[in-house]
């Protein structure tokens, strides 16, 4: 069975592209970038020369560039570095974040976007670290990312403290990733959703805000391909965009005249065009999910991080429900005729 | 020009055949192990496969062994677990252990073995943990793990107490990784010194033990290829291990009649077939690095671990110094021919 695969912002396949780059790297000539001969500076180089590329892309110095093994282990490090102190999140941040204990959560709308007159009032004195994700890993909600930053901004000047803002970007492949546009000292980005290789992720950290260094041999062939993996996304970021945005909003409109009562959770404009994720009265979600599993379409009711939890967190913070809500997400080999397929299934 | 790699303890090439598993495993064909439809449970069945080939070479259980991103990663997780509470250590662990600055260090003797008399005083009522590895990373010292567990164990009944021994292994794959007979708690292993791919690692944890739980979504096709070549390195370890060892002998000897002033550093009988660790009077060292990787010959001071280091405080605690030393560590290519190579460099 051609199997249907719409379950993007859970894990990307990687890219024949990226695969080849990390062949490459894989080789006896490239060895350890910490060792002192050819081989080992070889790889040391590469590293400096990853870093240098993907600073380019998201108009960042290389050394604000650091290597994780993925976008969770990214967020951990930013937990750990101000532990103890507070810290404001969004009530729909990624598991990795949600379960720092000691944060405030902000509420969002129905929209699933983070109320700013309440974030504004969840900053404190105390508070070191305010993370919201750039978009939802749920909805595909996008938020005001550089309006955040400016809230941020002038609440560190107004209790003359230092707070830094991080951003999750993991789901923001398709957005422009201009560190200083965005106005973001930290931002996690996850190689596993942007067609990279495994294993992978890396966290920009902006010069003078934390110190990090990451112990253990690096992963050059990974990320060597996270790197090619990046630039490619970048190339086609504006065509795929278009393409994937038309796509929803063929899917949306189709689903919407099979059955009027179809609610879409998260916004409808400030939204990535990769992720749809609709509420069907009625529907049991996870038994859609693998009726549409047995017609070898593959997608989800939430996050496949929150597999062991009854509910999505994230649908219950916008006054949604998991439990009969189906997230289809697309990407580079999604295309209209499997769309098509998908709407002939009895579910909606 | 042709080179000739001497610092497989630093790092092993990925092996020919676990490159083509990771390859298959980055298909479309296996999606996220935590997702509800067919490429998903594809993904987590070759996760517990992998997990039950891997329980099967160290005689541990399934659910026994845990995925991390390496070595360093998985030593990390065990001292965080213990996190506050007293560990002890031997002075020559890998610099991922030695940090933990919380813990009692036991000194070693001349041969790098740990002194057994002191490690018994070390361990009191409050400890928690003791970390010992089991191939020395710079000199190959083997120690002697299940005495250890035995002292480990003895002390906890003295005091009633539950002490857990970790043993960092990542150095072990020439010797036998049987958990049982070894006695250990827990145990590290990286694909990097395996010929394994990149950005894998695993942490053994016996039943009852410590709860440990990564998030983040598993690197399912490193882990297959992980699983493969320890299943290799367990094929060919006896093979290997002779061969190497006749290797080493060979080349040692050839030292000691070109310099009889040339002094091993570490055990001569307790010790790995695949590192050599000399120290040569006048000696400096990381220049003789340096003029060797100019004549194609890539080998090291110290752990690359310990790059930003003046010394090798693993040689130290030995009462030799890395300023004069050179570690020569030897691999699946690893010929006589390219060793009577080495062997005409004017550098003895």
């Amino acid at each position: 069975m051609i199997r249907i695969y719409l379950d993007y912002a859970s894990l990307t396949p990687v890219d024949k592209r990226v695969r080849k780059v990390v062949k490459k790297y894989e080789t006896g000539k490239y060895s350890n970038p910490s060792a002192l001969y050819a081989t080992g500076v070889a790889a040391k180089k590469a590293l400096e020369e990853a870093q240098a590329r993907i600073a380019k892309i998201l108009h960042a110095h290389p050394d604000e560039i650091i290597f994780t093994s993925g976008g969770t282990e990214s967020n951990e490090i930013i937990l750990r570095g101000v532990e103890g102190r507070h810290a404001v999140i969004s009530a729909i941040e990624h598991s990795s974040i949600i379960k720092s204990a000691k944060a405030t959560r902000v509420r969002v709308d129905r929209d699933g976007v983070v109320d700013l007159e309440e974030l504004k009032k969840a900053i404190t004195p105390d508070t070191v670290l305010v993370s919201i994700m750039m978009v939802n890993n749920e909805t595909g909600s996008i938020q005001p990312i550089s309006e955040i930053a400016r809230i941020v901004r002038d609440a560190g000047k107004r209790y003359n403290t230092r707070i830094f803002f991080h951003t999750d970007a993991c789901q923001a492949g398709y957005l422009p990733l201009h560190v200083e546009k965005l106005g973001v000292d930290m931002m996690t980005l996850d190689s596993n959703k942007l067609y990279g290789p495994r294993g992978v992720g890396m966290l920009y950290i902006k010069r003078g805000t934390m110190k990090v260094r990451r112990a253990g041999t690096e992963n050059v062939p990974g990320i060597m391909g996270f790197a090619a993996a990046l630039e490619l996304a970048d190339e086609m970021r504006e065509k795929e965009n278009r393409r994937l945005a038309e796509l929803k909003e063929f899917f949306m409109s189709e689903v919407k005249k099979i059955n009027p009562m179809v609610i879409i959770n998260g916004s409808l404009d400030k939204t990535s065009p990769h992720i749809l994720n609709i509420s069907i009265p009625g529907l049991d979600g996870e038994f859609a999910v693998l009726k549409l599993d047995a017609k070898g379409i593959e997608c989800s009711t939430k996050s496949a991080c929150l597999r062991d939890e009854d509910e999505s967190y994230v649908l219950t913070a916008i006054g949604s429900s998991s439990r009969n809500s189906l997230r289809f997400s697309f990407g580079r080999d999604t295309t209209k005729r499997q769309l098509k397929k998908v709407l002939k299934q009895s579910i909606f």
